[in-house]
């Protein structure tokens, strides 16, 4: 196959001649205004109106009763799995394909991942592949489910809709009702997007999103959990905010507590491009249908669309080969980086990473076939406006 | 005691009518610009200028061979601790008399803090009780020093820097060095402050600094590792950035990494605050003998200066109670609160926290008898400009 008019057909997606990067933020709002107040008054740190404005205006934006802004996506990730109940010891079932921060963020809690199957039409975890598994692996007893292999109880179930596109929901969560396991939603890609109408993030006990620079919006580097629990949203509260009880002098801390909390500076930011998220979701799909037109007559590839019953915020535009050819595939990342069209692979399993190459795991052929397929190509919303921001 | 006199006196020495707080930043050099620049570039997360400078200029003021940014202080001591050997299980040596940072870190770790007193005149860890101490505690074998009374691997020294005094490092290096344990040094109140003419933090294996909202220089959040080692160096960056290998397009991360990386955006902050650092140290010292002098006359209290062969930064002011007297020092603390003066106690001995209440521990007689007896005092740098920033 000839990788020559897949670079052409990206080239007439993006419009733009030169070097195009992967996904570049875009600051041309209120966010220089908004930093700047930081700097003028002095409020860049912990304490400042932007932390709880964002907070407010992304439980807003979601639906969530709850939002609480933390560092980063990974973080946000940890305490939520640890508030979920992750204990050290325990196993987390995730999907392998995945950006190593969701594994990591389980290790981080003392837990081992447990690698699942994805399905190809929503790149994310393949519910019956799932209940098949547990069926034959894990049993029901003192309140928990077991891994029966390992002894490790199961203590968290995390889908991660991947580059924006919302996992099969009704079945995860069937498979999560079933064996009695929390569902905690990975939503950091997928801020924008809707499965059957409502947010993702919001159908497990939390959800965490992410703002780092390559995201939809960023906030330089944040993160956030999401939940309609006012519980679990006051404990997130408490516990990234180092467990420090309200006193007007003394500090006392009532827990072991993170200083995971998000500075007013990269709040501000956030406030700012919060604002301009509803334009940057338009231009996505307006990309996302220059892409499919640029493809229309090309073979042997084609350009990812959101699953059915879901509305994605199509994050990263995809490119999915028809078959499995780690040649053609790696051809096709060397063709477009060297024309200056910055694309990607998807990451690496996780099985197939050093440190959780011993983890427990199902069988992982479709992640395996998806990964020699899949290329991420150039995804800035503001391409749409001349490759101008 | 009457507090009046304490009242005035604090008024007297920082110079200003209303309300003061304990510690502003103050960003009247490059700071809008700098962060600016990164809001019109689009540089504002983990890739970026800012990053490296500010690690290179960070190591030129403290004489550091390395300097890794990171997001805050605790993960920056979470990462010093992991690399320096502290396994889960294992327990930390560091003073009761500390902010709960030091202690998360260490339980971040999966340890357990073991905590030790300090000494009156730096404040920081007391050597030759530690030393009695571990004799009568610790044995060494397989290599390592072992608490016999819990059987845990003593795995760490972690001395810490209170307000910016140095502890009797020569007694505590010695200490260490007897017993095997490596020194990870919490300087995360003591950038600019010197041990025998030599930077804090440098004294160990690794240092740690803070650029918390509220310390000599901020960058909203962060912290750093500083070190002389360039496999530690490399380590903790490597670690500290989702530990992934170079790659032009390939995901592959080798170890357990953490999402710990200080944005482009905080480092601009961080860059311009560390231009304006030796004039905010020098007007620390002014605002110290101001306070000298405003409570030459006053009995009862007096201001902590530093100790011998060290230069502080006095990054709090501190006025000590001549006795210990829980009554007087809230008595002292309401006056100064109620008149605009805000000002606090010391933290929370560790050992009094319902976290760390059972962690193994020496005496903590003068720990006690001082967090009886401490109160910080507006500290600001720019009081000394007619309370201007």
């Amino acid at each position: 196959m000839d990788v020559d008019p897949i670079v052409d057909a990206v080239r007439t997606a993006v419009g733009v001649d030169g070097p195009v990067l992967l996904h570049a933020p875009c600051f041309d709002g209120n966010e220089l205004k908004y930093v700047s107040e930081c700097i003028t008054t002095g409020w860049v740190s912990s304490a400042g109106s932007f932390v709880t404005e964002f907070e407010k205006k992304l439980a807003e934006f979601t639906g969530a009763k709850f939002a609480v802004a933390v560092v980063n996506g990974t973080c946000a990730l940890h305490i939520a799995l640890k508030l979920a109940g992750v204990m050290p010891g325990d196993e987390v079932l995730m999907p392998s394909l995945t950006f190593v921060a969701t594994a990591n963020a389980a290790a981080h809690c003392g837990a081992v991942p447990h690698l699942c199957d994805i399905e190809p039409r929503t790149l994310g975890l393949d519910a019956g592949k799932l209940r098949e598994h547990l069926n034959s692996v894990a049993e029901r007893r003192d309140g928990g489910c077991y891994n029966r292999q390992t002894g490790r109880r199961i203590a968290a179930l995390v889908p991660m809709h991947t580059f924006g596109h919302p996992v099969d929901l009704d079945g995860v969560m069937q498979v999560a009702q079933e064996w009695g396991i929390p569902l905690v939603e990975d939503a950091a890609e997928s801020l924008g997007s809707y499965y059957r109408g409502k947010h993702t993030g919001l159908f497990g006990r939390m959800g965490v999103l992410s703002f780092n620079g390559n995201k939809t919006i960023t906030t330089g580097a944040g993160g956030a959990i999401i939940t309609d629990d006012e519980h679990l949203a006051k404990h997130a509260k408490h516990v990234t905010t180092t467990a420090k009880l309200p006193h007007a002098w003394e500090f006392v801390h009532d827990e072991v507590g993170y200083n995971y909390r998000m500075p007013n500076l990269n709040a501000a930011l956030g406030v700012a491009q919060l604002e301009r998220l509803p334009e940057l979701l338009r231009q996505k799909r307006v990309l996302l249908e220059r892409y499919l037109q640029a493809f229309a007559g090309i073979c042997g590839a084609r350009i990812f669309t959101q699953p059915e019953n879901c509305e994605s915020n199509y994050w990263l535009q995809t490119l999915v080969l028809d078959e499995p050819d780690m040649g053609l595939r790696d051809a096709v990342l060397k063709a477009l980086n060297d024309s200056g069209l910055q694309s990607r692979p998807v990451w690496r399993p996780m099985h197939q990473l050093a440190m959780y190459r011993q983890c427990p795991r199902m069988d992982l052929g479709c992640t395996e076939d998806m990964a020699k397929r899949i290329i991420n190509v150039p995804s800035s919303p503001f391409l749409v406006k001349s490759g101008r921001c």
